[in-house]
């Protein structure tokens, strides 16, 4: 791309630092000498080029220069901006014929198109260059923002646009892209999002243009489509509205270690790590942690960290490594604080992400124009186990109370209620003893059930929970009913016998939230960079 | 302590949930069959109780009522709340002679007295039940907030007192602690305090009354010490205000994968793990994912999560498992633009704490009389390597612009700082380029030296940061200058190849940050449950 129009002692530079794509080691104590060169860029190919200095590949940004110059971002860009602006941004497209271009700029969730016509400003040897800029190069541009006459069809930001005097290159894109963003980026219909369920999706029919495998083996590249800059800001702000509601409440946020002794729940597998010749687990939860927190008089605590499930599942909803959102609390009498707490919390998360992320959700409804907004009402609904079962089986629905759902079930009982109470968010509250872990406090009226609940959204759960057994008897003849092994749990159990909070609490998982908030079918949308049985890298 | 004087219902159905300490499994397939208790507490040993009802064991708190009852934290308690209140706190210690009682309340950095006195509301058998109550139990009193004639000496609540006339036991602690709350709670000596940087410290002289290892190794109790209550609380909030002040900047949270194939930094050691029959590495630090983040046009991201380091190194400031607060943003220009991101996010923190967390620091301050609240400036200090070697050679400590600081050479470097800029927060740049890892921004002038700064809190490292090499062709050299084996980075090589962001960022460690923020002298006292290479748990 670099021509001969261009500054030659900008293209030396460059290619000292840059460039140089042999195998030869860059030894700093053998650096070449070169004199650093300074801003002015020069032109010779034209008689006279109007745009000398103008354009041009800008030195690898080393530290050098910092005159504060102010750049407008995308979002900043308003036609009440009199005075010409620098901008710098991704090049999303270029379209040159004869003297008038365009280039489209894109950052986050918003593209933007400059437009640059020969005239006594701009030059033949700027449009040349400005017209060999490969996409997805960063890219420095300056000119004067005006109104357009009919909005522009390609851009997001489709009132205005920047007639351009300027452009350089701040970094260049090799020419040849894993994949075209417009490809991934095109709408799917219901069926291809679908299929999105399976990262080994068959080639034939309701495919989405650009597969889900390629997209992630290329993913700072897939990252960049809308769609995914706006999901990862809305998890980002349902991390943020979790912990604002939580501190507002007297939370303390807490850091459990992820490195443990024993297994923290029992039965499904975790990963083994050698630690200095001792064997170690990931921990599959800050469960048992959490509720040491909370004896050690940190009354309410939350973290937000990884959790670690060495399951061989290879489903929509499963990953080997994704972020709990967990919290825990002592309460006074009854598990309905905490309950209370958790639908608070998600009210404030739900309205803080319709209120300040309006245009992400909008970009990701533009990918997925099937998708129903979620419904959620501020009285909460909270069905017994009982009641759920009733209503299964007044639709023809077998299901025992005895038995925990399986997903159908849960999928079953979604449709229901969203039918009847017009809400893709509600409890269901008494599970039976055999669905629940070992810590689970019974319920005083029939031991049968316990004090636990868990939280749906769209139909599939998206939180666990309960009041945890406190009295230290209880606990371990529990634990030895549910078969672990009592010596394995030892600081845990003994945290109970010094006096002990009655308490409850719950663990979320971030990227299924996300997913069912938005309304998204794989969880791997959610993740930015998923972990499964069959993946584990970028 | 339960004796004949209370309520047979309360004790059969206590004894029956609770007290069975027997490895009997509870089955609640065969629940025994008694009657829930009613409220009411019966009392036949005095001839008239005027307290009958009015004291006892609960029943075990198991979600039967939901009264929403209110209950005054001891925070909240204020003498202009003139009708009764009901309390619910630990037990820190009881004193009772005669007709005269006391109980001293605990509740995370407070304590408070309890009175209890014979009269026609307080009967001898109340007095004798509360007088049997075991430190560290849960329990609830009820009765007037009176102000006191001169200030109650043992606690920190000392102008009022509750005139108490019910009790009830919550949860009883087990009599026998493995140590005395008030021991490990007795101010030290300087002396002392640094003898807490080895966890097998000597028995002789300047011990403190409870060894560390017996704290750490009975952490739910030790949690419960004033001054661990409010250690964990400061923590929090210094991640509070690290992600406020960054989200009002722009910036996104990402969670990236802990679970990785390769490792992140290269060299220094990693904890391994078998991922479904492959290798894979605890992530030393979240570095190649945020810049990979910051490349998917994340532009602005930071990350509050476990980072794992496997070195063997047994000292009062390494954890082989530690919080990482990481960010990573890209620049228009120039580091400057991080470090100043980085100078007003720390001024933000401590003023944060400073200000909402003034109690916390106290109760802090009161175990540790010795400690200088720290100092900083609201104008950066910054020192280039050259110049703070040449403030150390005048100073007559010898150091090459060519090598590292070490631990001492940081702490004279520290001293020196603090008499002439009077601060206890500094910056140190331009790093020469045998300390920087390979991924490092050389100086444009001298590729002798680095983008690079280090960020010092008394002394001691906190922060490691720098510009990134953005140019793949650069980048791969400098790995294999480094001897990094390229192909196990392919991907995050790989990343900067289709137009890169200029950027820069750091990692700081939490538990560092918190330790020299407060001045503690031991990592130890701010990791909630430490991990170093001869611990792993509780």
């Amino acid at each position: 791309m670099e021509s001969e129009e261009f500054g030659s002692s900008v293209r030396l530079f460059a290619s000292m630092v840059k460039s140089d794509q042999t195998n030869k080691i860059y030894n700093p104590k053998h650096p070449p000498h070169v004199e650093r060169p300074k801003a002015k860029l020069t032109e010779q190919a034209e008689e006279v080029d109007v745009s000398a200095g103008n354009y041009g590949a800008l030195p690898l940004i080393q530290s050098v220069d910092y005159t504060h110059k102010r750049y407008y971002s995308l979002s900043e860009l308003s036609l009440s901006v009199a005075e010409p602006v620098w901008i710098r941004a991704r090049v999303h497209n270029t379209r040159f014929k004869g003297k008038l271009g365009f280039i489209i700029l894109r950052d986050t969730v918003h593209t933007f198109q400059c437009t640059l016509f020969l005239s006594d400003q701009v030059s033949r040897n700027l449009l040349k260059f400005a017209s060999d800029i490969t996409k997805e190069s960063i890219i420095d541009v300056y000119g004067t923002l005006k109104a357009t006459s009919q909005p522009v069809q390609s851009c997001s930001i489709n009132n205005m646009e920047l007639e351009t005097t300027k452009v350089f290159v701040v970094s260049k894109s090799q020419a040849s892209l894993p994949f075209q963003l417009d490809d991934a980026g095109q709408p799917m219909t219901l069926e291809q999002a679908e299929n999105e369920r399976d990262e080994d999706q068959a080639e034939e029919g309701g495919r989405a243009r650009v597969s889900q495998k390629l997209r992630l083996n290329n993913r700072v590249i897939d990252l960049r489509l809308p769609t995914n800059q706006a999901i990862y800001r809305v998890s980002s702000g349902v991390c943020q509205y979790f912990r604002e509601f939580l501190i507002q409440n007297g939370f303390v946020e807490i850091h459990t270690p992820k490195l443990i002794p024993g297994t923290s729940e029992g039965g499904t597998e975790v990963f083994k790590v050698d630690y200095f010749g001792r064997q170690a687990c990931l921990a599959q939860s800050p469960q048992l942690y959490k509720q040491m927190a909370v004896m050690g008089d940190l009354e309410r605590v939350f973290e937000i960290g990884p959790v670690f499930r060495a399951e061989n599942s290879n489903t929509h909803r499963h990953l080997c490594e994704f972020v709990g959102l967990d919290l825990e609390m002592a309460i006074k009498e009854h598990y309905f604080e905490v309950l209370e707490m958790i639908h608070g919390m998600f009210i404030h998360i739900f309205k803080g992400i319709e209120t300040h992320f309006a245009t992400e959700l909008q970009t990701i409804y533009k990918q997925f124009p099937f998708i129903q907004p979620f419904q959620y009402t501020e009285k909460p609904v909270w069905l017994t186990f009982h009641e759920a079962v009733a209503l299964l089986n007044e639709a023809g629905n077998p299901q025992s109370v005895h038995a925990d759902f399986n997903t159908a079930t849960e999928k079953q009982l979604g449709a229901i209620v969203k039918e009847r109470y017009h809400t893709d968010f509600y409890v269901v509250h008494r599970y039976p003893q055999e669905a629940r872990p070992f810590y689970t406090m019974l319920c005083a009226d029939d031991p049968e059930f316990t004090n636990s609940y868990d939280i749906f959204m769209r139909g599939e759960e998206i939180i666990s929970g309960a009041q945890r057994i406190h009295d230290p008897a209880m606990l371990r003849q529990r634990a030895i009913f549910k078969g672990i092994d009592v010596s394995t749990i030892k600081d845990y159990l003994d945290s109970f016998k010094f006096g002990a909070h009655p308490h409850g609490g719950c663990g979320v998982g971030l990227e299924r939230v996300v997913m069912l908030f938005v309304g998204l079918k794989n969880i791997r949308w959610t993740s930015m960079f998923p972990r499964d049985p069959k993946r584990i890298s970028p």
